[in-house]
């Protein structure tokens, strides 16, 4: 007997329409992204999907599309626990900053560096500046050390594991079916241990927004299987054209 | 120093609208609704509101009127609280029925003895009625006994308060700003409680929709004074015309 978990990456977001670094910066749906959610509960309901409990980031984008996917479900009255562990990772001083043009100023080869290799952060946000998450009462009840001025993948993998072990797995143990619907790098992470990839691989590998994707878990909860909902050729095609965009899942 | 408590009567539902006795039956907002739901959360922001924990019932009028207002507010973030204790109070068999049908069937002096008696519950709904709640999962996980195939408002007053106690007072004697999304029935309960109304008035108390109730309460969380945000007259109209629809509050 197999166990199942849900992973779902939010709808487009306006900031991912205009292709600029978002990270932690609090930005809420696009028409698109609304739609993206909806469809995504839609796959859920059609393959017979319902849940026990849901787990997002503390970022809208995330909220709100779980937020749709449970009201396509009838599920709105699930319990849902949100946590910063499931945020997007912290894109430093770049957050906000138009690709295009971080790649013109800093050169494609280093911003190359910052988005796809594995332990490499950008630059990081200076404690006084607004980006930073120290102003934003979300993180004040978090430990100081814990609140991130920036990331590389390495770091959100460290800080995504133990929400996997102390929060999931328990869950998963008591047979409750679970829902995450978290962000391109924050799943990047589960993905990389439920599939033990390597180090200089996970970066290439893309989660398309908004398609459902389901983990068969056997009983020491190593899958046996992982598949998206829907038309393969849909999600295959979604997963390029994240690969295509500059600075692409984040 | 006071500590501050908001109290919110989810906007119109489709079956305010429709007339019919709803209760516990899960139904949507109408667009109406929303933009009560939405209306409230501006009030709430412009009056400089804000908070740290957020309760709901178990119904999605509820649930999509607090996520309104928390979007409204920025504050999607929050933590969420979901129990039946806040729920409508259970109409028994009478859900889902046309209100005037109901009374052209039952007599007016039957019907206002349902709608306005302190302890006269409607007729149980029977346990295979498809309306029953034991059909629902969502109150799977409650104890068989706690299950309410029909509520007076006494029996509502009488779930309710354990709630008050149990989860809202240790967290207010915490100084946590919290916000109660929920139904006319069980906000008359907190209102009772808090303003110590008689069994026999309680029921003449209506609540409007969609206009935050704020409760000023002093260290031995008492009242100090409780007012609606927004416009007086805009509040007393609306609790006005909650009074003059048949079967209203439910």
């Amino acid at each position: 007997m197999t166990t199942k978990l849900v992973l779902l990456r939010h709808g487009e977001s306006a900031w991912n329409q205009e292709n600029r670094f978002t990270g932690w910066t609090d930005i809420g749906l696009t028409e698109k992204g609304i739609l993206e959610a909806k469809r995504a509960g839609t796959l859920l309901s059609e393959g017979g999907y319902s849940f026990d409990i849901v787990y997002t980031s503390l970022l809208k984008r995330a909220i709100l599309s779980a937020n749709l996917v449970l009201d396509e479900l009838q599920l709105l009255w699930l319990p849902v626990q949100r946590s910063w562990r499931l945020n997007e990772r912290q894109y430093g001083a770049l957050q906000g900053l138009d690709k295009m043009e971080t790649v013109a100023r800093h050169g494609k080869e280093q911003v190359f560096l910052w988005r796809r290799s594995y332990d490499v952060p950008p630059p990081p946000l200076a404690l006084d500046d607004p980006r930073h998450p120290k102003q934003d009462p979300r993180y004040a009840r978090l430990a100081p050390d814990l609140i991130p001025a920036t990331e590389c993948l390495k770091d959100v993998v460290s800080r995504v594991l133990p929400f996997w072990y102390d929060v999931i797995v328990p869950e998963l143990r008591d047979n409750k079916r679970i829902l995450v619907v978290a962000h391109g790098n924050s799943l990047r992470a589960f993905v990389k241990h439920l599939d033990t990839i390597p180090d200089d691989e996970i970066a290439e590998l893309n989660i398309p927004t908004g398609i459902p994707l389901v983990y068969e878990l056997d009983s020491n909860l190593r899958p046996v299987t992982h598949y998206y909902l829907g038309d393969p050729d849909e999600a295959e095609k979604a997963a390029a054209a994240v690969a295509a965009q500059a600075g692409s899942g984040h």
